[in-house]
């Protein structure tokens, strides 16, 4: 078995995203034992301008999804960007764990030299399916994962490497 | 030409091991800057039982190398973790991407049954080269290279997205 796009990209997304719902569970479960309003970690940000947790979440799923369709060639489902609350944001990820799971490695496999092409900073960015997962996709997500592990865990929640790695 | 697992890592290393030792230039310059002593941005942290910046950047080395060398089978170089400066931590860089440039396509590719073996707080854990790329080396490698960078954001250096992506 060799290397392949799909193993490279879906099952990690889908494993990550699921990792991210499980620390914002921890999230919740904290805010209620500590009598801290939801609100004040859901817009909580490690820098005045940086961008808050839900806002992390939101483009960790955009990437995801985004990835996921642009190699496949499909559409990704449109998500507004609305989720204020840990509820909504679980089902923003619920929803993103469900669209990935439709996508085959039929759809994926082979999309190395696929053209994509991004709009970036209001410019359009062209990239083939290889560079465009390694060098893009897949730093950006693991940087808003990790952005939103560090906010939560800046806050004073109790996780460890092993709550973003999923080893259970 | 189809995804390889040296594409999948040697590359990926070097590449963000760059855009590290670009920020960390970045962060240096501003404690001159600022007159911060830049002890305080090496030692800072997010929380007070995370580790602190130097810890970062030397996880982020040992995962690289550790990661070249278990798939290419061969002996990392041996780093002792005693940097505790911008001109030590930029060595420390240096070194780990002349390791990393050493390794060639042809010891890596194939890896993707190799059998690794990790200890991992005290125990022994088995992979195969692949779930072992993609599931714990990637994402534990930018874990620490976006921790990095969020500690030095947190402590007002004026980086964004590009410097963590290396897009210039």
């Amino acid at each position: 078995m060799s290397l392949s796009m799909y193993q490279a990209s879906i099952p990690v997304f889908i494993h990550m995203m699921g990792n991210l719902s499980a620390i914002l569970e921890k999230a919740a479960g904290y805010a209620t034992a500590k009598k801290i309003e939801p609100s004040v970690l859901v817009n909580a940000r490690l820098a005045p301008d940086m961008r808050p947790l839900s806002f992390q979440i939101q483009v960790a799923s955009d990437l995801a999804k985004g990835c996921a369709a642009r190699l496949a060639g499909i559409d990704a489902p449109s998500m507004p960007d609305t989720e204020t609350t840990f509820p909504e944001l679980q089902e923003r990820i619920a929803k993103t764990i469900a669209f990935l799971k439709t996508v085959s490695a039929a759809q994926v496999d082979g999309s190395e030299e696929r053209e994509i092409v991004l709009k970036l900073r209001g410019q359009e960015t062209k990239f083939k399916g290889q560079p465009y997962l390694l060098t893009f996709a897949l730093p950006n997500f693991y940087f808003h994962i990790t952005t939103a592990y560090a906010i939560l865990r800046h806050n004073g929640l109790d996780i460890g490497k092993s709550d973003f790695l999923g080893v259970r």
